[in-house]
């Protein structure tokens, strides 16, 4: 079930008669004439450089100036876009596109309406279709790779295993009853066999997802550590989100905050990836630093719903591991990490009263490699270096909201949206070209979650049980 | 000058054979299919609804059930998507595009930094083309109408006629040396010229534009109160925007605020527009209510360069005439009004504490209808009603981030980028079709906007003034 899907890699032969006093190096795809930005330790910019990738691999990302070295089956003219790393969705839950814009701003949204309505709604089907046009709007919007929380995750699997995406898929283990199992040893266990199913896939990540501490018992939470390093897979989980979590948390541990309690138990490990991670004091993010943890920032949700902002730039600059994260499209609501770009530089600034407070490079970096280092997954992924996987978008610069380029850190966060993405490669194989998938119908997928939505209209809604 | 674009109409004859029991409306634009958002007085919404237009106003907005009673020129099936009224962005400064991603966080940014670059390059030139790059973005954003604060209005307007937009236009008017006049006096004497010049066109409104209270004097603030009541015309002013304004006008007039200092010297009038206002008391808001001012809340720019949140929503709720504006682009840094909605929504219900805060019907509201009242032309746009210009946006739901479509109003304000607008009609003309321009070369305004940055870089960058 895991094909490979390569480049079809059709070499011209090198013509031995041409006179050229250089070696040429065979490549299967090359960017030139690119904006780079590398994202690498030094933040290398090359203004007219480029990019040349091999099978899966980055081979070479330079100033450009050896263009003539290369002989590429496929050459990409970015005629002075913006070439970069895929971006990486640390945190979402991407089949619930199909639930997207319903009952945006009800009170207590996750218990007294979220639970109650997947407890209808989730099924194999409604998985598979949500995840499909989640990954059309990813690819779309240059996001590669995405972490993502949720159930029959075996279905998530097989739509990013087909559209071509990396990602890291967690299975959902919580208390309650759930489409998937019926409480969370059979969830632990729903997990266990996808990890087993999945863990040689050579673009999918399987891992387990306890839904947050306050939703799992001390035992389960436990038996996930344990298991995760038995796998060495991630550990996906909401934490230090809401003030419900810190409640349940004190009285189940004598008063500790969240971060405590899993440091307690120990449950913080280099595994570990907390999304939200709000409700966080000096010495939790000392704690989360201590033992590695991956964070995942997901401004836009957590202003939507009122959480407050978290204290994401204090754990950028204290060296955490912290990238961007959409949440999912009922809390975002759109998936494209791009989205985030604007809402996380301005609302740092504004809590911090400080117009410099967070410059659009650091921006960038978290919708990068600051988010392969939270997934713990910088040595493959999040900047274009040689010997990484080829991971690449194309930004167009032309659109007339991103002209002119006096900056591009500057153009990307404060100007672009996510359909400025022109071309989406993940492990070198071209997903998106010009705006038009390559890899997936849009239109059927479209089509299928229009449906579905029809179903969920007459699910819920015109029986009143939702108020619009 | 002021060619009256209508649309092409060439009737097709009604057939006197055929068996029609009602009698059939000839009309020159028909938009049908359509999820129509009204924001009428009762905000009513029509499923399947149809939008009639004839010359350049709207003759019929129905549910759609009297669809074969009309016989257009021009029809435009919406097929689900959603028809609304165009978009009217309340306050920006279009010509600065060319400046857009600039040396975007520095400190005392418009005093050390902007008023020093535009001494250098502003020029007729320079606003002729950033407008022309700017009037594109917001077509292409579904902006019909833009309230503009510049030099050289005249050369904005030129660009406004040609592409078929409306526009407020105010001239600067400012106590320093400005590429257009050389003093207060001088400005206002361009003001006039330009005002006396333009003041019956169909689509421009030409008004005073004092840069703020504290960059004028009382004098020169008196002087064009006077005026805009002589000639009938807007005033567009900033006005409560910064610290700096609090100091000079606190010093000026013994310990006031700046809306007070207006109110005591006779300068808020009905004609008055004050953007940002966000260092504003209880008791100034009554100041703005009583003398009936607009206000253009502008939240992007506001919270990049931390100046804090406006009580726009308190504003709003207290009946104030306020809607959305981008400001300009090298503060915004975009300056379609869609760009702001997820902010405006997010921003407000993360100061208030409540998810609940700002519910999209509200800012959707403030980009519409809201923003016709703060420029005092809700009688003439801002909804879809018979009698009303007819400047109407279609927005496609059938993006992959728009789908699917619960409820019209959070799609649009948490989900809808500026490019998920499809056509846009100004005054009964289609100035974009399927994403198409049909009014204005793009390529070429783009070329030569490309040419003025490389003139930029030379000025001051490469010299090392600006610091990137
Ligand atoms: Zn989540
Ligand atoms: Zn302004």
């Amino acid at each position: 079930m895991f094909k490979k899907t390569l480049l079809a890699v059709s070499l011209a032969a090198t013509s031995l008669s041409s006179a050229s006093a250089f070696a040429v190096e065979q490549v299967d795809l090359l960017i030139k004439n690119a904006t780079v930005l590398t994202m690498d330790q030094k933040k290398n910019v090359f203004e007219h450089g480029l990019v040349a990738v091999k099978d899966n691999k980055i081979v070479a990302v330079t100033d450009g100036s050896d263009l003539k070295e290369y002989e590429a089956s496929q050459t990409i003219d970015a005629d002075g876009d913006i070439v970069m790393p895929g971006l990486i969705n640390t945190h979402t839950h991407v089949s619930m596109t199909v639930f997207r814009s319903m009952a945006d701003d009800v009170p207590d949204r996750l218990h007294r309406y979220i639970f109650p309505l997947e407890s209808k709604l989730v099924s194999r089907d409604m998985v598979r279709i949500g995840a499909q046009l989640g990954n059309v709007e990813m690819v779309k919007g240059g996001v590669t790779t995405y972490a993502d929380m949720y159930y029959f995750e075996d279905e998530v699997a097989k739509t990013v295993d087909k559209i071509g995406m990396r990602a890291v898929l967690g299975e959902t283990v919580i208390k309650f009853p759930v489409a998937d199992a019926a409480n969370a040893d059979e969830g632990i266990q729903y997990a266990v066999n996808f990890i087993e199913s999945y863990k040689d896939h050579p673009r999918i990540t399987p891992a387990f997802a306890p839904h947050a501490p306050y939703t799992n018992t001390t035992e389960t939470l436990k038996k996930i550590t344990e298991l995760s390093k038995k796998y060495d897979v991630p550990v996906l989980i909401h934490l230090a989100e809401s003030e419900r979590e810190n409640q349940v948390i004190a009285e189940r541990s004598g008063g500790k905050s969240p971060v405590e309690y899993m440091a307690d138990i120990g449950a913080l490990t280099p595994n570990l990836v907390g999304a939200h991670v709000i409700n966080v004091s000096d010495s939790d993010i000392a704690l989360l630093k201590q033992h590695d943890v991956g964070v995942a920032h997901n401004m836009s949700a957590n202003i939507k719903s009122a959480k407050g902002v978290s204290p994401a730039l204090k754990m950028f600059d204290d060296g955490l591991r912290i990238g961007l994260g959409t949440d999912g499209p009922m809390s975002g609501n759109t998936i494209s990490t791009i989205d985030e770009f604007n809402q996380v530089a301005k609302v740092h600034k504004l809590v911090n009263k400080d117009r410099a407070a967070m410059p659009p490079v650091k921006v960038i970096e978290m919708a990068t490699i600051g988010a392969a280092r939270a997934l713990h997954m910088e040595d493959k992924i999040g900047s274009l270096e040689p010997g990484k996987l080829a991971d690449i978008i194309v930004v167009d610069t032309k659109a007339p909201n991103m002209v002119p380029v006096y900056n591009p850190y500057s153009a990307l966060v404060y100007s672009a949206y996510a359909t400025n993405v022109k071309h989406t490669i993940v492990d070198g194989k071209v997903l998106m070209q010009d705006r038009q998938l390559l890899t997936a119908d849009e239109k059927a997928i479209r089509d299928e979650a229009l449906k579905f939505a029809d179903t969920v209209r007459k699910t819920v809604i015109e029986s009143g049980e939702v108020v619009q």
